[in-house]
């Protein structure tokens, strides 16, 4: 990125609320632009394709990867999750800001691809909220329950790969704490170029 | 440092409305504590000693060097100025928010001596708004006038050595910002040690 566009990278466990987090900053009206990841996966009764996720079959899935156009992908059980290149590129190019819903196994290929990418962990409390989360969603059975809490687990221990990390405790708390960075983030001086070109004259 | 405490570092070339902008951000009663510079100018006539600055005189401030009890010191025509440096230590072991206003010419020596401190340039929004300011300030002839506005254009230059640049054109503006810096930055992974640990309970 040689602009003022900026890239964030909002990732987290499976129950960390990242989908809540980002309705309610999109309601803000903020000036933020956010990629739709594609997912192989079935949608839940209240998801819309094009809006939640890009839903497509696995042939489809596979070409897009083949073809190098996909950021980053992941399979979760047995499932595709990833993000399309091109938007992204299109949307930085136009220095704007750029909220990445990544899953955790995904973050790192979008911090080495996009080095002045920003990237954020959402994380609950603690381990006890996480699992009565992921219980309380109801739409998965006692063994992907399991599954994904053992997995949650082992990604909170890459918290420390991110830049900054925040607590979904309180929606709104969480919801106040991204905003906050993604405009501290647009005053680095790295991201000021047509500022510094105004203070100069 | 390897606490939860953040080293905030202010500076930007005189006229840049350093002053006003921290005594608006202390009034919002966010916890931040703010070092006290030691000088050796005169104080001007609304300035209290221990309050704006430490007024002492240059034998006072020369033997404060040589022992290495300041932090940082420039020499600003015949004026010394700097930052004792044992309150600033105390403070970050506290986990405190501690931030100096320090002048461009001596802020490299924090960065070096504080790597993790977060630098904030703040700027006149261009050339002829400082000039105005300096003019305006009263407190100066002319050849003063014309030797800081000499200073500060140079300064102006040094602005990619800093983290963050806030631009003070509108006051309420430039202290929401710097606000928002110091917030985000709490926020990151690496001063989260207490919250870290209660994540993975």
């Amino acid at each position: 990125m040689h602009n003022d566009g900026l890239l964030v990278v909002l990732s987290g466990p499976s129950g960390s609320g990242k989908d809540t987090v980002l309705a309610e900053l999109f309601k803000l009206d903020i000036g933020l632009v956010q990629s739709v990841s594609m997912t192989t996966r079935k949608p839940r009764d209240n998801e819309k394709d094009g809006v939640d996720y890009l839903f497509v079959d696995e042939d489809c899935f596979v070409s897009a990867i083949e073809e190098g156009k996909m950021l980053e992908y992941a399979k979760y059980g047995n499932n595709y999750y990833g993000t399309p290149k091109a938007p992204v590129d299109n949307w930085l190019n136009e220095n704007k800001v750029v909220v990445l819903k990544i899953e955790v196994q995904g973050a790192g290929n979008i911090r080495k691809l996009y080095p002045d990418a920003v990237s954020i962990f959402l994380t609950p409390p603690n381990k006890q909220v996480l699992e009565e989360r992921l219980r309380n969603r109801g739409s998965e059975d006692d063994e992907d329950v399991r599954r994904r809490l053992d997995i949650a687990c082992s990604e909170l221990e890459r918290i420390c790969e991110y830049d900054y990390v925040v607590v979904n405790d309180d929606l709104m708390d969480a919801v106040r704490d991204v905003k906050t960075i993604i405009f501290a983030e647009k005053l680095k001086v790295s991201r000021r170029n047509k500022i510094l070109s105004e203070v100069n004259k």
